[in-house]
């Protein structure tokens, strides 16, 4: 018998809600805008109620959410979002709202399930180290070991590493409310907006600004590189499907590396070595029906 | 019956030697200068047979080492040396000189070696996640989990992370052979010395030095926060000795944090975050001991 997942990618903007075989074949699926916990999570417990009503019980659910997000297993605040601006997050739980299916529920963050995904289906196949960061609204980064995301005492938070901001060259002074000119407050979507009053898929010849963004998330990339040494690194989110961007950001990693790290993985020019995703949008939702499928253990 | 455990802590200037209890209490030791592993080597073996003549069998050997070396168990090369610019290294397996002895070997990094040592016997204890960072000769940093050391397709070289460098109040262009002016290039104690004619110590009235190379220490700190979220963070190795360094290294840290991080491990101030090595120069010794326990199985 193949048992059945319940799956949530839980993003800023919308949830993708699913049910899908052990398989990863997926029966169901819908999409909600994400508002507060009070009007999502009714919407999420009348889609896996229907859902399973017409497909059969569900054995497991995984969530890869956005954060921050009390991700240890073995802590007794497991799946709480802790401290986000977002209204009404703070606190919200999704055992609460999964808890009625009686099924183990493992919660992950979003870009540790997009890992997980493109490790298991897309271009993460094969690494024991991967790295997966995603440049969109924020920045952040998931990294796996042999398929298991690590973590500290929390999930990551790379986009906030401080990167060299040369002021006469880019007087724009970035806009995260912490840190200002980390990379997240100069390289995100909304930075991106800030900056040029429009996104680099809008620029009619963005070639210097291209340039401009790739050197700051490289500054990512060489972090990445040298705390983890991983087989591959994957960059998506909706940032990196500018043209020209993934290109531009091997030259300006393999410039700033230096040629000090010498391994196969990093092959020159790092067409194999920097890649985009190779599940697209869909890694999100396969990577939480992967996690999903940890809990069927 | 208490088994023996051949110790090694390999330095870059100098190699201690050790045969110990499996409690860590040391029953023979000496150190030796770093030359050739032709001129090393044969000394090993003399104090290893010497040491295992008057005290009995070797069970395990740990090895905390300087690299870049391979220490992956699953690869053939592990315990080999890869490309060192130090003579006669690269290709260099300390398996060559211990295997005679018939004992398992556990190889490992000099900085990991002293992370595990703080972990078990210092002031990592009780830490699930610790980050233990040196700055001396080099900079590079051990970050293990549960007790572990991670690594990905190599052992991590946090010493060549790039770093905010303002060339108008430091003019100094760094040392590093690859990367010029990385974290390594700018704050290690060869650059101090190039910089400044003399070591932090050596200073009269150092007090905008310890700043400057505070704030470069810094960024790696708050890298290592970012991208491995350890419980805590030591800093050993000559160049924190100098006084007021790790005051500085908490004020610079927790400033480029700007409140981002809220967890209780974080401390105002991060007195108890940042801190010194428990055991000293011990750490690398002891560290090799705890790596040589662990081949006891």
């Amino acid at each position: 018998m193949d048992r059945l997942i319940g799956a949530i990618e839980a993003g800023g903007t919308k949830f993708v809600l699913a049910l899908a075989r052990g398989d990863g074949t997926v029966l169901a699926e819908t999409r909600i805008a994400t508002r507060t916990p009070a009007e999502c999570f009714p919407e999420v417990t009348a889609f896996f109620e229907q859902a399973s009503a017409a497909h059969g019980p569900i054995a497991s659910f995984g969530v890869a959410s956005f954060g921050p997000i009390d991700v240890d297993p073995a802590s007794p605040a497991y799946g709480t979002f802790t401290t986000t601006p977002k209204p009404g997050w703070s606190g919200a739980r999704f055992h609460d709202v999964l808890t009625r299916f009686g099924a183990p529920i493992v919660v992950d963050t979003d870009v540790n399930g997009a890992a997980l995904g493109e490790w298991e289906k897309g271009a993460g196949q094969g690494c024991r180290t991967l790295a997966y960061t995603t440049v969109g609204t924020g920045i952040g980064s998931g990294v796996l070991r042999d398929g298991q995301s690590l973590m500290g005492f929390s999930h990551f938070e790379s986009g906030h590493i401080p990167v060299p901001h040369d002021r006469a060259a880019d007087p724009y002074q970035g806009f995260c409310p912490f840190h200002g000119d980390c990379l997240e407050g100069l390289a995100a979507g909304p930075a991106i907006k800030a900056r040029w009053g429009q996104s680099l898929s809008e620029m009619a010849s963005p070639a210097d600004e291209v340039d401009l963004v790739a050197g700051y998330v490289a500054q990512l990339a060489v972090s990445l590189v040298l705390l983890h040494m991983p087989d591959r690194l994957i960059f998506g989110g909706g940032v990196m499907k500018t043209p020209g961007l993934i290109p531009a950001l091997r030259r300006k990693t393999e410039a700033l590396l230096g040629g000090y790290i010498k391994a196969p993985q990093l092959d020159p020019g790092l067409e194999r070595y920097i890649v985009g995703p190779g599940l697209g949008d869909e890694a999100g939702i396969t990577g939480a029906i992967a996690l999903g499928r940890k809990a069927l253990g």
